[in-house]
């Protein structure tokens, strides 16, 4: 039998198929929510609805958005000819916290993976060939993650983008190895920018 | 400068709220709610609108429900002689989850603390001695926190109700001291129920 009422029950449900709740913090949760105002469950409710209605992927590096084109890539004071190419859109937001990177991104929303079946296909690799190809690129760094299927998207973009001619580089010196960038702290991620090697 | 666009925001804003929820944990959600069905985000956002919404304080013992008068004190297989005084609502849940107590409850929906400026005034404890004056309660079991404020208001609670003649006790055996009720597992609450002294 549910200890809980019929609605708590489907909330605890829909809570723990988040990331990191488990039932007892989903039980924690509900009982927050039943205390908070009316304004804070509604303010919570409606951020999820308006988040899934209005965010949006950038049509040029597939960042998230709300309009086309995302805010970094339409910054005028961001440097439209050095490309960092990171996995996730969370990547971004790590490297945009630490403040020292002045360039645009592409996302390629995802890595090379063979075991779970992703390969380059699966990649946003075709829009980045095209903006190599259509802009006017000086500078790619890649910074994919610096596990197994960051470093093998890493070894495939090389091949693909070194005959452009285009400088490349990868960072290299703070992200410790078999990591995930995301994770990695402001002042790491500013001093593998800076360290990066070329390619 | 914020690294996500405006409705990502809010939506961390509102997460970061809830307890146990983080920065970093509330970016995971909004990823994981950003990469999930529109069902499964619709879901969890009505959930939230319904529990506010259909969920209230039973009459009776102060329970969550979703009616005037809750499932337990509803439930005609259970003993409504013999109320378990618990201090919150997930007390009752976890009780309830013991599966060994088949009598009615009694929140107080808080506890007695001096330092958080709580005095009895500030539970429900009128309703308390109304139930047991106009029912015939047989048995009352103080299953309040083994915890400073738990054991004040079990003092409180026994110097009132004693005069009434009702048999009571408190559950003792089992709850490790200075812990609350909400986390002790299932054996130990029901060992705890099991051994209670009369007082």
């Amino acid at each position: 039998m549910a200890n809980y009422t019929e609605s708590i029950e489907k909330l605890i449900e829909s809570l723990v198929k988040l990331p990191g709740i488990g039932r007892r913090s989903a039980e924690r949760i509900v009982n927050h929510i039943l205390g908070a105002s009316n304004q804070e469950s509604k303010d919570l409710s409606e951020s999820i609805t308006r988040v899934k209605e209005n965010v949006r992927f950038c049509s040029i590096c597939n960042n998230l958005s709300e309009e086309e084109i995302c805010r970094i890539c339409s910054d005028i004071r961001r440097h439209k000819d050095v490309v960092c190419i990171v996995e996730k859109t969370s990547d971004v937001a790590a490297i945009e916290k630490a403040g020292t990177y002045h360039g645009v991104y592409h996302v390629l929303l995802g890595s090379i993976s063979p075991l779970e079946g992703k390969g380059p296909g699966d990649l946003k690799i075709d829009g980045l060939m095209n903006r190599i190809k259509q802009n006017n690129i000086k500078e790619i760094i890649i910074a994919t993650d610096a596990d197994t299927e960051g470093e093998t998207t890493a070894i495939y973009l090389t091949k693909l983008i070194k005959p452009t001619g285009v400088s490349l580089s990868r960072i290299g010196l703070g992200l410790p190895v078999g990591s995930n960038l995301e994770y990695a702290d402001s002042t790491t991620l500013s001093k593998s920018l800076e360290a990066r090697r070329a390619l």
